[in-house]
């Protein structure tokens, strides 16, 4: 599968951040830009032609998830994707009479903003929001969770890896935790898993992430932007976040984006397809990629874990002494793209709070780079990038000696 | 402007449910399905070259609205969009310390789900909820919104053009009432206003609106789906719905659907550029249609009022004792694409809120019928539709004497 024509050799290293649309996605969503456009709420045949489209795509979707297509629903994206699970739950709980103040909620330190933030509502609500803490590598600490784990504890939200440092968490253990702690206090523990880095390196079958709700992005695999799922057990009510007309069964109001659905359905199913083959080969890629990095950089370290830990195609280290942000636009020039932390932690400087959380190092927070490789990355695109960069490193530690 | 290449002689009276994508917006995003993929929050070449797409969008929309672009914030919809105006104002109010207790909403009974849902939600935080009248030709009775404004009053919200039965409501003396009103109290009264059904019809020129929060969707102009625009004034802050990156001025996190607003920025432009010409014509269709219609109908009444209350393309009638559920069915097969209401209010059955409101018969909202015309709808359009609908009419009749 080729995932982007390179017109002009540039070598692109930011997949975490955005993904090429798919050929077949682009082929799939084409009638709907030329006259398939009807209301898949109307029950004319304009309507019952996208309605037939949204549930085309929820089936392959399901189908690729291993999931009955009606735990499928359709969001505006992983930041939609993800409120929608944390104060979909948390309502629901309200609903049926339980005070935030009675509800304990578990997360990590390093989670995307659409998680973080939503944490920090819940806390002014009254919700108890705990830390597990997070190893030197980004690992959620199993036995912290362990000890957090309370007869209050009804929510465990994480990513299944991380965006800037590819941490992959072990959702077995940490649901067999949630699990134990249900047994031991006669509760329910759901279990939130963002999964937006997942679909194209990670099985997503819904049975192995183990969750309650998964988030995935279509933007993230190769699908167009604004548009995901959430993918919810049997055992999960979801209150809506926005309300109306009541589609997608009431979890999520608003007219269905047919066009962006379909190319979902087709990106999603695309991704999982072979993410086996394909992480397989980026890893081979990126292990190589961090060697050479680590060895010809001088006072680079890598942020984040090593082997399956690691998310396939996820590089990320930081440089001691460099402007990482400067150090990426220069590359840019240069014909690389590439990030220093998530691009919804916001451009324009600051530090990784995630490698911060991992390090309590702000120099080392201050300095990072993160290269995300697509499936046709080679490790000739990760040797012409590490020759540049070591040019820029001399030329910068040159002029501040 | 062509806007749609009719190639089955289907005659489609739906556009307030979906409108086709105009040629101009889907040449516009095309290059966005082909390579221009890039995460506008990224600082690279890809990420600036889709961030200057998503600020070219805002500027004509900007323009075309007579607004500064830093007022223009992306949505993923007009049910997003009406969310995050009605919860964006009480939410910034409650942050600035007032207790819901303290304030008071104004509304109709004749609201999209959209607002009507986030009203019902309002009303179980303590928030005092007040609906006023509408008169029978669904107008708001203006006499009753000076009694119900009162020195806790905060928030206005309603529809320019109902998205059922057409009435445009007279904003310019609902805005005085409500200056009037802050003269009086030294309050402020935030004006939100759902313009969803108005850009191809009205004027949507924001000081001619008079909102503080004009909220648009691009799917109801000619544009993609998933995506619209809230229109702010400068003295409105909205606290966020969905919470995440920050991205739009932090009032509406997750990475921006890059297509889906390109192809919005072309719609909403063109949608405003001529929209007096295109309702002249439209109206002068409808007058003849509404009157054809209520003259060859046995049993039918207009729902809704006459003339420039009315939106140029809506045409609105109850036919007695018919089941007009059935008859949109029939219709359909015959190739006409009706509805009975709005798409949002859900397929399936049930009566038109609407049209009970204004009607307190039920019957009456029960049997209702909905066209709304394109700009390329004629007479003879209707004049087929309404023969068919004659016989229609009549074989229900025999049957059922």
């Amino acid at each position: 599968m080729k995932f982007w024509e390179n017109k002009e050799s540039r070598v692109y290293l930011d997949w975490a951040a955005a993904t090429p649309l798919l050929p077949e996605a682009k082929a799939a969503m084409e009638p709907f830009l030329d006259g398939n456009w009807g209301n898949p709420n109307a029950i004319h045949k304009e309507g019952q032609s996208a309605r037939l489209a949204v549930e085309t795509a929820r089936s392959n979707i399901a189908r690729a998830l291993q999931v009955r297509p009606e735990f499928v629903t359709f969001t505006g994206g992983g930041t939609e994707g993800n409120n929608l699970a944390i104060f979909g739950i948390i309502e629901s709980l309200r609903s049926e009479g339980k005070a935030y103040t009675d509800m304990q909620v578990l997360t990590t330190p390093i989670e995307h903003p659409s998680i973080a933030r939503a944490m920090e509502k819940l806390a002014t609500f009254g919700v108890s929001v705990e830390y597990v803490a997070v190893d030197s590598e980004g690992v959620v600490v199993v036995s912290d969770l362990q000890q957090k784990l309370s007869s209050k504890t009804v929510l465990c939200s994480l990513a299944y890896a991380n965006s800037e440092i590819g941490v992959v968490q072990p959702l077995h253990r940490i649901k067999k935790l949630l699990q134990q702690a249900e047994q031991q206090f006669g509760t329910t523990i759901f279990f939130h898993v963002d999964g937006a880095q997942a679909p194209l390196w990670l099985s997503c079958q819904f049975e192995t992430v183990g969750a309650d709700v998964l988030v995935l992005d279509a933007a993230k695999c190769c699908g167009p932007k604004g548009v995901g799922v959430a993918i919810c057990s049997r055992r999960v009510s979801l209150r809506p976040v926005l309300l109306g007309g009541g589609q997608e069964q009431g979890i999520r109001s608003g007219t269905e984006n047919v066009l962006g659905i379909v190319g979902a359905g087709v990106a999603f199913a695309a991704a999982q397809a072979n993410w086996r083959a394909r992480a397989e080969h980026a890893r081979a890629v990126r292990d190589k990629g961090i060697a050479l990095l680590l060895e010809t950089i001088s006072g680079s370290v890598r942020n984040g874990p090593v082997g399956e830990q690691r998310l396939a195609n996820n590089i990320n280290i930081s440089i001691q002494g460099i402007d990482t942000e400067y150090a990426a636009v220069w590359l840019d020039a240069k014909g690389f793209a590439v990030s220093t932390k998530s691009a919804c932690a916001g451009a324009g400087g600051g530090e990784s709070l995630v490698v911060k959380a991992i390090s309590a190092d702000a120099a080392r927070a201050r300095s990072t780079l993160r290269l995300t490789l697509g499936p046709d990355t080679t490790i000739a695109d990760i040797e012409r990038f590490s020759k540049a960069l070591q040019t820029h490193v001399t030329q910068m530690r040159n002029l501040t000696q």
